[in-house]
């Protein structure tokens, strides 16, 4: 039961969802991130699209490094949602013209056809989602999320299994205590 | 002038904002997000302050690589603040003391010694501010914003510089044909 309405909560978060906080990596290896609209003609949860200025730096380091992540939140009530995944750049000019909307020479004063136009499109592949202190990982597979347990092959450094056994020590101690 | 309003907005943006979004790079180099509550006991152009549960997978993402980003927005009117620096992670207990807050037992059960407590500090050295169709540049040096000039060594890829050819040309027609 807790599955599905997270399942259903995710997916209404990606539909619903206008602004997004869209990162890359700079050429230094920096994540970097910038709020973006989400197009909302083809969006579902195997493909996300943006409409974006061809010659800003988002663009070269996408070009550079396809690595990528989005992440939705709401406040009252909390609600983040990350996922990760791919973006790629597009060009096509049918795919331009599906996504043109009036009012766009604004921002691309030659319109559809502007080289300064061009639409990224982003794939994820696995994402958290926050709800409260709780924490659901999951990956999307065939357009479907898959809630899943986390990651226990990651490396733990010496300092943190340190801290693991005194946090642990602390619990027996508490519960010796009672 | 101009300089002076973009340089007040930031540092109010960082003074007044409670929720940042703030990325690491995983194991795989993928940026990952999620939105924290900024401590503002300390905060300032230099340093800002994060409480988080140390047997998390950013504490362990921020121990592999303390490259680290910032993103602070608001809707109605839009602006946008990215921050690129570093982050560390502190268990110095006078400093968990510092920052601890009466009901953050909540997250931390057992108290300010807690070792499943931590805090992360961020040092920015330099940003982006997005305010409608404009971005200002600038790096922080001794806790002073300077505006700087866009990176002119970024490398343009071919596919960009004859895009860009292109984008020239439909601009000389256009004045012609005035």
């Amino acid at each position: 039961m807790k599955n599905e309405n997270s399942t259903l909560e995710i997916k209404q978060m990606i539909l619903n969802s206008n602004t997004v906080v869209v990162s890359s990596l700079d050429k230094n290896g920096y994540p970097t991130s910038r709020a973006m609209l989400m197009l909302n003609e083809k969006t579902s949860l195997s493909e996300m699209y943006f409409s974006t200025n061809t010659f800003s730096y988002k663009v070269i380091q996408f070009h550079e490094n396809s690595k990528a992540s989005l992440y939705f939140h709401t406040t009252n009530p909390f609600r983040g949602l990350y996922l990760k995944g791919e973006i790629n750049i597009i060009f096509d000019q049918k795919i331009k013209d599906f996504f043109w909307h009036e009012g766009d020479e604004k921002y691309y004063r030659f319109g559809k056809t502007d080289p300064n136009y061009c639409i990224l499109k982003f794939t994820p592949v696995e994402g958290n989602y926050y709800c409260g202190l709780r924490i659901d990982r999951f990956v999307i597979f065939d357009g479907e999320i898959q809630l899943v347990k986390p990651d226990l092959n990651t490396e733990v450094p010496d300092f943190l299994k340190q801290l693991y056994k005194e946090y642990i020590n602390k619990m027996k101690t508490q519960s010796n205590e009672k």
